[in-house]
């Protein structure tokens, strides 16, 4: 992805430009929280460390830019000559990789000139969105998979190529096992896994031929799919197949039809023809729900690949993310407009990773717990190196696996919000009477 | 957008490979359609002819792609040398850009030796995807608008970078008058429109303090939010500066509240305080649906800016593409899955713009009215320079005023299907019985 500066919306330059003109450059900080959860969501989960530092490191403008930009006949040149030497020399916080959240709690605080925080947010956001939404999706299919291997096929059907290397990174930090994106298998290390489509299939004059052709080529690789023709018939073919040539059979695809029964009699016959070893693998507009239905019938499954259900989002295909203002040159700010209530101030956020209960707090406070959000940026300057997707994945499926169990249900929705500090609940109070004063 | 022959599912590459070893190279056909449309929706609108070119274009593999493959230890090195020298040798047709489809229409045909025509699939699809989606969604907000003008805010909560250029120029195409998106307007001409943000309105120690950097900075562009404290307040305070100022006031922007009561105070308050010129802006969680609301409530708004919900098709958030084949070697192939139903053969489709009827043909029949699948790449190259994005909007603008008013209500479900000819239904029922004999 070639991020650059212009990946905005035009008012963050007019801001940043007013800003400048009225010698409005103070100290501000902006913090990234949801007011309310998605859809169907119990939890959301944070990502995007590795694409907070590349934002900061991006906003350069070009030569280029700059004669767009003055093409707008908008600006004035003291302007356009500040934008050329641009430098981010803010500091970043953000919640750990892989790291749950819930409604208010901030997981990333900018602290920069306002000028220079609010030309951050909508790249920011815009890179952060789609992480978030996908490893929050994608976690609710791990959650009913039961140690099942699931993959994510959506490429074809994702909003682009930025997000598909996104959902490929988001859905294999929270346990997906690889992908079939190839780009993600190169820029991330994501595993890439693929199979063979119906097509090929069809390409041939008969199924056995075009099996024959597959295991020929990847005598050690082949998962068939089966249900080109009918089901069946398929599994019984590429066994036949298989034999014939000597070879291994990898697995089998299952991509319509009645997956329970087919999966299990595909199991009952590749059992009985000494294909133990063979996955089957399911997949066609596969989400948590008919993963959880086909597990709990029982389906003898070894993998399901998903695709455009989750790598859309599809139930849910936004998160309501808001980057606010909570402090401008020492002054704690808010905002209280009828249903977008906010908390002032710069704050953190303690787990108590026991319970998973969350307390949101002043900085100033000191609470008992984990504190979430730690300086990645400090002047400008990366000062962590984000773990590798394959730790971040790690700690998340252990993290995970000691989730409370209501939060990990994908049928009932709890309401699991931060027990809010006396220091926050003290300012929100004095805030509020101060603006209904005003 | 950097565009990579990677950008693809693993098992492209995979089946290439095996259609080379096998000799299994002859001519095969393409073809992308839907086979329903997403919900909430009477029509798509095709869009990509450029996106087109660009993969055509892109389908080459840099040492680096080889190496990364070569890694796998899962392709043989004949096959890797074969890519070194890849590029696409095939025929491509399409749809015009801003052009309707419905079910079952080809909008796409790839003409190539099956295995490249194969390895285009992943990428085409990722890349058309998005524009037909956000076209088809924003085609919608301009049927219900009366005329008043639209633009596109979406950028921060699209599914990244690619993603929110993809739905700047889609939304373009079919109407819109500009975007926040200010890389859009960069690279797609696509004009930039920006107000300000509550964060700049709170940064200030009063509302008119904040008014007035913003009205210096830019005496003859400023929209200003009114909504940050109290609107109607805020309305006045902003006339207020503006007077004092002596500047122009170009409009204001409402965000929250009332929409429908607080543009009809704020176009009241605005007339009498001699400021008719200024425009009414609305935002805030719009849609078709909250549009054609409060234009129905005779709401006097002159501008809408619609964001996550349009930039993310949230109703319906994927379009079911599919990239078929339906011809190899001269030979015409269908596959019949339960509830996956296709026409076989090269295909053409005829549209009579007096009706809006369209009729499904095989290539080799004639037809009355305009044939919408034209070449656009022959032998790997260019044929045509696709239009405009200014052009495209233009003919589109100018079609959909003709389009029957049922496909555009956004309420009521219309089945809007082609004929199918004589042909098509001959091959099919042909084809339909050779599977259900084999």
């Amino acid at each position: 992805m070639n991020l650059s500066p212009l990946v905005t919306d035009l008012y963050q330059l007019t801001m940043m430009c007013a800003y400048l003109n009225s010698g409005k450059t103070g100290e501000a900080a902006f913090e990234l929280f949801v007011r309310e959860l998605p859809k169907n969501r119990n939890f959301l989960v944070f990502l995007g460390r590795e694409e907070i530092l590349k934002v900061v490191e991006s906003l350069r403008f070009t030569p280029d830019d700059i004669d767009y930009l003055n093409s707008l006949k908008l600006f004035p040149d003291w302007f356009l000559d500040y934008l050329k030497e641009f430098e981010f020399t803010g500091t970043v916080y953000a919640f750990k990789d892989g790291e749950l959240f819930f409604p208010y709690e901030p997981v990333v605080r900018v602290e920069a000139p306002i000028h220079q925080a609010q030309l951050l947010e909508t790249l920011l956001m815009n890179q952060l969105h789609p992480l978030v939404l996908i490893a929050s999706k994608a976690a609710r299919v791990v959650a009913v998979s039961r140690g099942k291997t699931v993959v994510d096929f959506s490429l074809r059907r994702t909003h682009g190529t930025d997000a598909g290397l996104k959902v490929a990174k988001a859905s294999y930090a929270v346990g997906f096992a690889g992908t079939s994106n190839v780009l993600a298998g190169k820029l991330y290390s994501v595993p890439v896994v693929g199979t063979v489509a119906h097509s090929f299939i069809m390409a041939f004059r008969s199924e056995k031929e075009a099996f024959r052709a597959y295991l020929e080529t990847f005598p050690s690789h082949s998962v068939l799919i089966v249900d080109t023709y009918d089901p069946v018939r398929g599994i019984k073919r590429a066994i036949e197949v298989a034999k014939e040539l000597g070879v291994e059979l990898k697995g089998v695809r299952i991509d319509s039809g009645d997956l329970v029964e087919l999966s299990k009699l595909a199991r009952e016959i590749l059992d009985r023809e000494g294909f133990r070893s063979a996955k089957i693998i399911l997949s066609g507009g596969l989400d948590e729900y008919k993963i959880d239905q086909v597990l709990s019938a029982g389906a003898p499954v070894d993998a399901f690949g998903v695709g455009t259900k989750v790598g859309t989002s599809s139930d849910a295909p936004y998160v309501d993310f808001v980057y606010k203002l909570v402090e401008v040159e020492g002054r704690p700010i808010m905002k209280t407009s009828t249903g977008k209530k906010m908390y002032p101030g710069r704050k953190q956020v303690y787990r108590d990773y026991s319970t998973w209960k969350d307390r949101l707090t002043l900085v100033t406070e000191s609470s008992p717990g984990e504190p979430l959000l730690e300086k990645i940026v400090i002047n400008g300057s990366p000062v962590i190196s984000p773990l590798s997707l394959s730790r971040i994945r790690e700690r998340f499926i252990e993290l995970f696996s000691r989730v409370p169990a209501p939060l990990k249900n994908i049928y009932t929705q709890v309401n699991w919000l931060p027990e809010v500090s006396e220091g926050v609940l003290k300012l929100y109070k004095q805030l509020e009477e101060e603006l209904l004063g005003g």
